[in-house]
């Protein structure tokens, strides 16, 4: 599948990095279009890393990760362009993380909206699913990487986007369908935005990244009882 | 141990009941002494529970649960009287949770400020420790009954009141130790409050309360890595 990053950190080039290993074509997005570390993540990946502008990169994807910085978003949204977005399905990766407070960052927003949320307003046409915001980026392409039955939680309108992300979670990162939790629409992207305050603290206490939050209890629950189903493929791959 | 309970909704009576089946002497405590719940409560439970004011049951416990709710906690404590709150290890199980923009709840406050710090804040001679506000109230009293290594996290800034409630919750509750987290001091608070609009989307998603939390990659860290120790016994019991 072509797939455009919206961002060029540690997280998008992680994603980048697991996707085209795994054969998708992945362009990676920033504000301008010489962006040296967009272009030095694509360099000795193959033909299928490219990199390029945000509009470049959304016109590019079928399917567009957001993994900009959580209080830059809007704005790598707007410059990515509404023509380009349209109708895609976007995942939503990031927190609107605030580091004017010092050390931990609060978030710039939460309790009564999310980032997810606000992304879903200013773009009503796009298919907004929050994913992945609640773990280090390593083991959102590699939850082997932390023992145990952890789970990634999807919140978005539409449910076909979320059948879409799980298989592409399942296929391209090794997620397992029962680990992928279905809390609803977009307002549930409130409750994994703010489990990050915790989720720092227990790096500093843990003092590893390497952690990833179970919900205990669902692994006993009957199928019926957990959110459904994530078997449809993934489109426009 | 002597226990004073502030509060007498469904946390507080939970509890209760627990503490008095362990052979523990418990106070349930309401704004009023003749409270009917109390009352109730405290009914066929035999001499070790009894009930009456905030104060009067602040008076009565070396170790005290505030089980009040969380917009009216520090209301609750003013009314428990300095006097009586003085030195004694708090453990604040509440949530300041919000009703008036409808359903879920959000929280009166969060992201800079936590329930846990402003009681600190208001009592700085109580030894205040946030635990077991993460999960459903049967779940604090009989961890066993979520199956899994889910956790109960613990934050404070006197590590004496801290390992105090870490053998509480040993011995009353069955809490094995290596799942009790202690995450740092007060401000850590934060976290383990910000984690209930996840909690509510979850109960929804799943339709059952008997869920908690697990932190998978805690199980395999080696001991040292593991915040310590838990091993002092409870004093004044």
């Amino acid at each position: 599948m072509d797939i455009g990053i919206l961002g060029t950190g540690m997280v998008g080039q992680a994603l980048g990095r697991k996707l085209v290993q795994g054969g998708h074509r992945v362009c990676l997005g920033s504000r301008t279009a010489d962006n040296p570390t967009a272009a030095a993540w694509a360099r000795g990946r193959g033909p299928n890393a490219t990199h390029g502008t945000f509009a470049e990169a959304a016109r590019f994807g079928h399917l567009l990760f957001n993994c900009t910085a959580g209080v830059a978003s809007l704005e790598a949204l707007r410059r990515a362009g509404e023509e380009n977005l349209r109708g895609k399905v976007l995942i939503d990766v990031a927190n609107p993380l605030d580091f004017s407070h010092g050390l931990p960052p609060t978030l710039a927003f939460c309790n009564t909206d999310s980032l997810g949320e606000q992304i879903q307003r200013a773009h009503p046409e796009v298919r907004v699913v929050k994913a992945l915001n609640t773990m280090n980026c390593e083991v959102m392409v590699d939850p082997a990487r932390v023992p145990g039955e952890h789970h990634v939680f999807l919140s978005g309108n539409d449910a076909g986007a979320k059948r879409t992300v799980a298989t592409l979670l399942s296929d391209a990162f090794g997620w397992p369908p029962q680990r992928i939790l279905d809390l609803g629409d977009i307002s549930t992207a409130r409750g994994p935005e703010m489990l990050l305050p915790l989720w720092v603290r227990l790096w500093s206490a843990l003092g590893t990244p390497d952690i990833n939050f179970q919900v205990a209890g669902v692994s006993v629950r009957t199928a019926a009882a957990i959110p459904q189903p994530i078997s449809t493929p993934v489109s426009g791959g």
